[in-house]
């Protein structure tokens, strides 16, 4: 399977920022231990703080399942949302913090009615049951 | 791992409850696939349409982790909230459909905030990926 | 016809209760008139104060037609209106003082889109109609 | 009992308008039916889409009871309302369909208040259920 | 001076209806006594419940001043307000109660930032309060 | 093919009306420039102030496609809204004005949703557009 | 009669304060307009920029009847509204402007319910206005 | 003077419940204390995380006064308020922390308005205080 | 134990205005008697229409507790607020009525997250109940 | 006359995005039709998903007159807004569905009041009229 | 230049008043420091609790421009803000800390609309950074 | 102190947009301006149409202090905000207008609460004054 794991900005960070929320482990050295369990699977990673640069590379579709942590634009990107609506393949949205235990704006994700699923609060681990998830 | 399950009001009609949006797997059947693959781990399983007899359950506090479907309560029960938020050990909110697709009132949770992570859409597997989350 | 007629919380003291605005006939006098009239209909009565209680009741689903009056549930009991609109019979949604002339809370009914029809204003005669309603 | 039917607008299609929600009997049919049925009572109707003609009419107050559906207007003639309070005869709004199950502008009644009690979601037999209740 | 009194919905029953709110003197016999007052003025007054009706009588334009009582109109029709706004003559809008002390509806006007000025609360005085205005 | 063009109150004041921001140009005069250049089209015209009026018009149903300009009532006018719903014709709605760039509750269309499209902004030109469209 | 007219903040200024929306005329000089109207009766002014010197000038309690122009505190003083609703005078609201043509901050009285009448738009005629009213 | 004291969910765990909000004292011990110092009164205690069963016990009505906390129901339970508003004796509504330093939620109460006075801070001694002012 | 207690603005008239809400009994009388019954402590009383002298009598901070019924204040200074917030002595917030049974306005205390503890409709035995509690 | 087409996110797709909202004609397609059509001007066309993008090429200003359909930006991008309004060149929104008609985030536009009119619901001839109207 | 610094109210504890948030510093010590940097300019201070007074001060107009810190009355002084709005000097509006980071309230107000700029959270340095603008 | 000012949307046309908002002065003169000034500091520029570059910007961190003009994303770029939030060092945000003067949505800043302090309305100026206080 085929799978994208797309993260929006800031998210290339991760490690480094507000490591007391986001954790100290680098999005490279999670994906080297997701490929390794996965080894079957076929793994690809786009990151980008640019919206628009994410409706490119989703608007590629050459993959068979989508994970995707849009950050920030999870909270006000329409764009993200109807590019999301018009992907059909399986696709989770991941947040790594529990966005029920922060800030209101983070409350609300105009993004994850165009998903299957959501995943929030599960730290580095979410992409990991995302990934099991879609190979269920 | 002593895990316990609760599951809300009218969640004991799995399976005949609104099939297009549940689908048509009883919790006692899936139970049986759960304590199947986890053979290991002991699993509790409390259903109940009372909110306060949920509350008493989770008082007894007689487990090592958390699983649970508060189904309407999600949405206005401060009072299982509150409980939570006294449980001290790892705690996951399920919901088996994608609460972000549907009416406006199931898009707000006061009891997210007391757990420690939630999974929303992924079917009755939302609760194997909880128990999986749940042992790593 | 089996009819349940089912009475939300503080319903069990019409007759004493506010009677400016409930009345003064007792429910269980009101019955026996209405038993008396449709003789050919075999009519059930419940009454809790338990918001789960009134859903383990309505489980049963042992009945042909239903007369609701959520009292208070009627404005937050999300847990119940998922529970009716499970219930695939004819149900009619009862309030005995018209709610558009109280409080703004009791103006909202959380309940009365999951049944077929709602009256309100009519004193204990509510029940009446709505029986009437139903044979019809 | 001279009691008047008032209808507002667009009600004067009933049978033809939208069916899947209000029907396909004409209200010419229906009141014939309801004539023969009440036959020892004067029954009165009177539609129009104008507002303020509707309001003329209940001015008029040559009846012993009422019975008003003001179709759209339910939701914003403060000046229907208005002429309702004045009216010291018993009256009753209708609605065909279940206004809770519609658009949520149409869950708002500010003519309600103004009446003594409130029919929802009965179909045209709401009207009769009217009048059943204003002879009790 | 050729005035203009114009009177909205309802308030052709002055005298009779809702006296605690609106008093017991009748529209003709405070107009006779408006009349003697301001004997070199021309007063002309009209009626409507029709909304449309009183934008018509307002596009006449065949007067100097206006004072106009929109009743109900005045919480939701910006169609008088819009007729208002093109009428360049003075113009006060009365009311006869005080709206502050009522419903919340009533507290909003859409026409009164179409007018010069507004009155409220002064009973049938105020018809003569803004005749006297007109003048000064 | 034969149009009806609808407009609503004091909409029989264009070119006399708030000129800055409705123009000059009278509807009477238009409406020529309009006929001369469809000439193959039979164009109806109707304007009323008055709501139901309005109702009454489009409720005759002789026409292959319908241009409305509601004025005020676009902001309100639930029942010329139900009506527009009713009509299962090619329906366009006009604004003079580019309504986004004045009041708020200009901004607030209850009727856009019951027509097929709508265009706001173009002075006079809309109703040629508006045809034109039709005729596409 | 003895009446008080109590003027709130920036109201000492009037005459040069912001003369397009206030006028030119200064209070000393429209006071001795009035006094000279009204010479059979008393007429006090207090003027305070602090909102409790208005709330002591008022429990002083020493008129027959009361104009107050609460100025900007209208919008948010419910002190001086606490204290007018214990006056059992006669008493009159003044707004020299038209509150509904400016910010919609000024569009809220919270101490218009607290008065028997309120004038708004009359420039300083209001004030003589509302003689005219208390002596009526 | 018998007096019960009601306390709702989660209300059972004082003393090891956020004791940094509640306090290390339980119940029972405070009870005690109460007890020796009111010896001549009759002090009942009931406790329940069930709303319904809340609503039971209040409706026994066997006592001369009433001390509630009724914990998160405080904020939603309508039907605990009903309960309420029909109790016609001295009744007094409990809070143990400040409700106005704490979440947004828990500073609006839909039962106060049934009682006659409530605290809110005082920790443990606001049933002391709540008692005190009973038998004043 | 010196004590401060502070009242707001209107509550000089205490006794006299509003009697329904507020009871007959004066300020002064009910001060004689707490000083009867807490002849050991030092009772100071302040009394001041105008919210900055509240301030500055505050600022003094020469006492050891403090009880304060800030009147309409309670509802909008936040500079009596920001005061409060400074004074590190045990603080009680007291209404004589109960704020949950008026008007809407009177549910929001912004001076009541800065104090420690709020007492609300107890009549003037709140005061008394006020300084037991900051004896204790 | 240079017209310049810009179209937002996602409306690359044009053809095989959400066919039964935007219909099976790709823009290419369309664009050389309306080339034919109005051979006499110079159409340039530009898309992008990155909203600093399409501001980049507003800012080129190398056009006599706009289109500009900003997809799901039109209701957040208050910065393609800001630079709208700096354009000093006859401009129009189109909106290829009826915007009216779909979700209420979609019914915001916070683009439209930095242009001059707008056009929705016309498909893909929305583009043709608002060409013709800018040739008028 | 004459400069005047007006502080409101709790301004005059700066130093020892929530030290945390607004510094260690004290007004006169900062005033001190300002006075030897720009000895050429003639700097007034003022302070006061007291709303009104400080409407009195601004009134007196006596300064060639102004620095105001409202403190709490930012957020709620319409009196303040029309005072302001009729200065026609040079006027900066200061905020110690950054009110963005703070309580809600504290991010709207109501008086820097009356200002020229508004400095919020450089500290005591907001005061000189203000003189330096104004001397530019 | 190496410092970076960034500008965003539209602000790239500083001199020539609006100019009565934004004066008439471009920011490659006024940069020169400032780097005669501050001729011991390194100023670098950086100026960005597109939210996710501004982001890539900030993430080098190659600077000691920020000075940053979000221009029409402060309103809404959470993405923004959060990179912000990253970045630990002193950071100032600069409006050139006053943004409390200008339209409603101007008035909330996401981005203010992640700086260290907020200038507003100082024209140009306003950046000279941020130097001077990242200096001090």
């Amino acid at each position: 399977m085929k799978v994208l794991i797309i993260n929006g900005p800031n998210l290339n960070l991760l490690g480094t920022r507000e490591p007391e929320v986001y954790g100290t482990v680098s999005m490279a050295d999670y994906l080297e231990k997701l490929e390794a369990e996965f080894s079957h699977d076929a793994i690809s990673y786009y990151q980008s703080n640019i919206e628009g640069e994410i409706i490119n590379r989703l608007q590629e579709d050459n993959f068979d399942a989508l994970i995707i942590n849009p950050g920030a634009y999870t909270h006000y990107s329409y764009a993200i949302s109807d590019c999301l609506k018009n992907i059909r393949k399986p696709k989770v949205e991941v947040h790594i913090s529990n966005i029920y235990k922060r800030e209101e704006f983070r409350q609300k994700s105009v993004t994850a009615a165009s998903t299957d699923a959501v995943l929030s609060g599960f730290g580095m681990n979410g992409y990991r049951l995302a990934l099991l998830s879609l190979k269920a």
